[in-house]
């Protein structure tokens, strides 16, 4: 049996009893670590489970499968993910293929920032798209995510910006060479973000976001030092939130009393 | 210190490893039980938590919170809620309440339809904003949900549809008694939420949505006994999906190639 497991928001306590119990029995036991980073380190989850963990990347998920679903038939292999196992499509491809190899599979649910964003008090329901905002470089400047944020505030929702993770790139030199060198690892930070964004609202100024636009800057949601700011897009550029992972909300334009209530606590 | 911890998807081993240890060093459990349903029972999760659990309807959440907040000054109280705690407005609205009387507040985050959708294989970042089905009455039969479900549509985005749910609602002739009366609970399967999209669709036959749109029936999301139907909107009508609780998408016009391998799993 093949187990895919959410992890939750970060911390080893926020797996749910029923992975654990999954996990304690499992003969592999494997941690994907490319889509997105654990707060708290390999080596605390190693420690809470009493077992030692196979660190999954970025080449044995998308090219090296076999290994993991080596002898699935006969054992119980789990893979480890954090936030919920449908947050990346590449787990939905690991499902259909051990799906093809006649290999059975049990999703456990978890938390994930589609949900968890909600601790800044906005209402879920009143979200549109997600959007995903990526690094740029000197020369691909990507900004087709503005359009979908444009949409969504035309439609009075937030969009909630999932920023991008940079894990085991490899160096466009090594990119042609046998042996592959990878970049060190990055998290953009919410910062960051909002300079990448502040330039595509410079660059479009007749669309409803403006600098002014209020967000929402959430970091290391559901751990103990879980940061919320609230302020304008402008503001977003000077606030450090420490280490990641970081998320923004650009709000809609016309927010629920309840809403206001709420994120009153968190204004800069 | 006051505690909202989500229980996840409702089988007792849904909830968290942390919500767990809370529970048990608690003075007080509290469960909420009017906006959502536990599919396990109360029982089992006194069983399983060891602990006695005090059931909080609609009148307490709403009405009475002094008694869920009463000394959480000085001991520990926790409220459970199906999904993620911030699923439901009242629970924005209960925490707001707590920090005004200054109590302190701790939230447990799991896992909600919102990520687990994704069980469905259709990428949780296709989907347009959730919209909420009611129960229509002989005089009341909204429908503005219906034109959300056409702009997701024409955005390229899937819908998903959370159906209603009918727990603890005095009958009409009670709401003038001095003793209340209530119905029988209820709550919306795919096939009744699915007859009355059809009607909407053949009072607005000049938009996007047809009976022919493909749509993805899903109940008991997360358990032993899930079950996912796929086929169009007019297919819907005709499956029994068993026992609550229920949720339907209508998927985007364009699917992408995994998405489509992935529903062809489930097609009827």
């Amino acid at each position: 049996m093949f187990f895919l497991i959410g992890l939750g928001l970060g911390d080893p306590k926020d797996i749910t009893v029923k992975g654990l119990e999954i996990i304690k029995k499992c003969n592999r036991v494997y941690l994907e670590s490319y889509t997105s980073i654990l707060p708290c380190g390999t080596e605390a989850l190693e420690e809470f489970y009493g077992k030692k963990l196979i660190i999954a990347d970025r080449d044995v998920i998308e090219q090296d499968v076999d290994e993991i679903f080596y002898e699935a038939d006969k054992l119980d292999i789990a893979l480890l993910v954090v936030g919920d196992p449908f947050g990346a499509t590449t787990h939905t491809d690991l499902i259909l293929r051990a799906k093809e190899r006649g290999i059975k599979v049990q999703i456990v649910h978890n938390a994930s920032i589609l949900n968890a964003v909600g601790c800044c008090g906005l209402q879920l329901y009143s979200f549109g798209e997600t959007v995903s905002i990526p690094y740029w470089t000197d020369t691909w400047q990507p900004d087709s995510f503005f359009d979908k944020i444009v949409a969504n505030h035309q439609r009075g929702l937030h969009t909630l910006c999932l920023l991008d993770i940079k894990v085991k790139e490899p160096t466009l030199e090594s990119l042609t060479k046998k042996k592959k060198e990878y970049m060190p690892a990055k998290f953009m930070s919410v910062s960051e973000a909002s300079q990448q964004l502040l330039q595509i609202v410079e660059r479009n100024p007749d669309t409803c976001i403006t600098k002014n636009c209020l967000c929402v800057g959430i970091a290391r949601v559901g751990s103990d030092t879980q940061q919320i700011i609230v302020g304008s897009l402008s503001k977003m550029v000077e606030y450090d939130l420490g280490k990641p992972l970081h998320s923004l909300v650009i709000t809609g334009p016309n927010l629920h009393p309840l809403e206001v209530e709420y994120l009153e606590q968190f204004k800069i």
